[in-house]
């Protein structure tokens, strides 16, 4: 059985908050400030340019790749860090119409991401060739997959109302039709057991600073199946991607595997962080962190659904098909989840009523989420949205 | 005066060493590590999701992009931080292709770092409208831009030689005829006085991790001429280029200015560190900066020439056209910086023959000069780099 006190114990949490906003930034770690302080003296300082070989840096974007892969079942040497995730969504939907040039349709959902679908959209605008970006409704995408489809782009857990996509169906489905898949796993990874090599994903990407902890603006990640590796040809062709990088040579020569997909320098600092917070996986089962989150959305649910008429839900009612947050609709969400942070209890808002809340095992307990119901109860039942300081819009939170 | 004493003072460089490959990775500022264990700990630590707003982290980019734009004359709110260089690279490429949709040839030289080739090739590849990648040599650049050309992709300072183009001129030139020009500043910025508005530059994109002292991995910038920024449409879209990114609009729009050349979400800790880097900058003249570089590399250049008759000036001799590095060719050049780097003079390699050394006047002097001579001069004349330890090829360094 998972430790859950001990991975709570490790890390840091602000005194008098409940934070019911790790599907946004994870909280940090406690080792990851020493871990950082030593990379940055011991390698950084002492080694210099030598770090990229004795420090191992230069190797690391596979080695933390194969830490996550375990995470999303996708086999040893298929994943790789760097970069952000848009650029990885772009690097893996290049890659997949490149091999469908027959195609002409990018299928994804309108729950999806929106920084996914403008990714697709600036690609399909630079390769002027009437590709189309279909964008259905989330429940109709199983029968949008059609033998015009070059690939689907989809967002296993929606980012606003945390329902599932069924990852090996879908995959199944469009393979059925010809088509690739590309997997967003932004809200999975580190959220619910995931199956990648099982489900037969063709792609798959995802970000290292919600569930995995890794901070703010840590690097993303991508994962090519094996059987694609050596096909799929990277448009961001950049020289840690090349067969011999430190060769120089004038023509681009793509590397073996998912090596082709790393694109320039790796973000060393930001990649100590991230190893820091993937030790806390370690002892980690997945069916225990699957079977906790669920535990905690039904209480936060059920708690909040008895107390809190005006809210109403927004995820799925059946955990099975829900990721690891639940989201209410309230029309004034946005000043409400104000007086909430005022209060202490930090989830966050999504436009345009959707008030978001991420339950997140490793260090969030049944303690926390009852503390979260009372205050959302007294916001709610007060009606304390309407202090004024509450309504104006800020750009983030 | 710039005092160059007080800037050395502001780094840590390891005993017994003398650093000349801080064209490569510059070393660790000192006031960088209590600086990231700040926004580590009082920051993403403390603040948790709010630190996007309350700790500025939203705005750090274009912040960051100001200070780099006053070492590159650029106008403040024309340069931007984010991604790593080949992707920034790949965005001016872009953009300015879609800005001269009828013509067909990128112009490149051969002392262009290789990335930016890789990058262009792939580029080409995905538009798959039959573009060509142009490269001739350095000194042919100004006769071969023709009508043809829509765009020159150079780099200033060339990586190898340390030969500097002629902004102005070629830029004038590109004008002329009806081309756009992108600089890579790699080389460039903090290395020595550039004027990009001055210049007329159209797009300039560098990275932090050289002269700028950001760490390994740092953040690259793009700047954009504000008479482009508006019409410069970003081949990769994401969500923090958008001009409202958190309504999460299902359309792309792009932002004004510079901003849409922002991809994802910025990384954090990397500014950290690189903000801390750029303190340093604060009380130094580029002009005072350029005479002392000019000064250390003509030392260095009449001391090596003076004992290491084996060793050929692969640099121009004349010190209006060079970097901040001199480099020689030498057919055993690895070996021989493997011997000079076990006896604590770390420069560098780049094949095939080329032994690379950089001259940073913010913490090198005359004395590490005089020393790194006599030290090459022992290696060189006691044929030091035929110990076999020195002879073993590795990745990096």
């Amino acid at each position: 059985m998972t430790d859950f006190e001990a991975t709570r114990a490790m890390f840091h949490l602000p005194e008098g908050v409940i934070y019911l906003d790790g599907n946004s930034l994870g909280p940090l770690p406690r080792a990851a400030t020493a871990r950082m302080a030593r990379t940055m003296q011991d390698e950084w300082g002492e080694m210099l340019i030598t770090g990229w070989n004795r420090a191992g840096w230069m190797a690391q974007p596979r080695a933390l790749g194969d830490r996550i892969g375990r995470l999303i079942g996708a086999e040893p040497g298929t994943v790789v860090l760097g970069d952000t995730l848009s650029v990885k969504v772009y690097q893996a939907l290049a890659a997949a119409l490149d091999m469908r040039p027959g195609r002409r349709v990018i299928l994804s959902d309108s729950g999806n991401f929106p920084s996914d679908l403008y990714m697709a959209e600036g690609l399909i605008r630079a390769l002027d060739r009437g590709l189309e970006l279909r964008v259905v409704a989330p429940e109709e995408v199983a029968d949008a997959i059609t033998e015009e489809v070059a690939v689907t782009l989809l967002t296993e857990v929606d980012y606003r109302t945390g329902r599932l996509h069924d990852m090996a169906d879908l995959t199944a489905r469009a393979h059925a039709a010809g088509a690739l898949t590309i997997w967003d796993l932004a809200h999975s990874a580190g959220a619910l057991p995931v199956d990648v090599a099982g489900a037969g994903a063709d792609f798959a990407v995802g970000c290292t600073y919600k569930y995995l902890n890794g901070g703010p603006g840590a690097p993303a990640f991508i994962h090519v199946a094996p059987r694609h590796a050596d096909a799929a040809f990277p448009a961001l062709s950049g020289w840690l991607g090349h067969d011999a990088p430190f060769d120089f040579e004038p023509a681009y020569r793509p590397g073996a595997g998912v090596e082709r997909m790393r694109v320039g320098t790796p973000p060393v600092l930001a990649m100590a962080a991230l190893d820091a917070a993937l030790d806390v996986w370690d002892g980690v089962d997945m069916a225990d962190l699957r079977a906790r989150s669920i535990a905690l959305s039904e209480i936060f649910i059920e708690g909040v659904e008895a107390a809190c008429p005006m809210l109403t839900l927004a995820s799925p009612r059946d955990p099975a098909i829900r990721g690891s947050q639940v989201s209410f609709r309230f029309a004034e969400g946005y000043a409400a989840m104000q007086a909430l942070i005022a209060r202490g209890v930090i989830g966050d808002f999504r436009a345009p009523d959707i008030m978001r809340f991420g339950l997140t095992p490793l260090y969030t307990g049944e303690r926390d989420v009852r503390a979260a119901i009372r205050i959302l109860t007294e916001v709610m039942q007060q009606r304390l949205w309407n202090d004024p300081a509450c309504r104006a819009r800020h750009a983030v939170t």
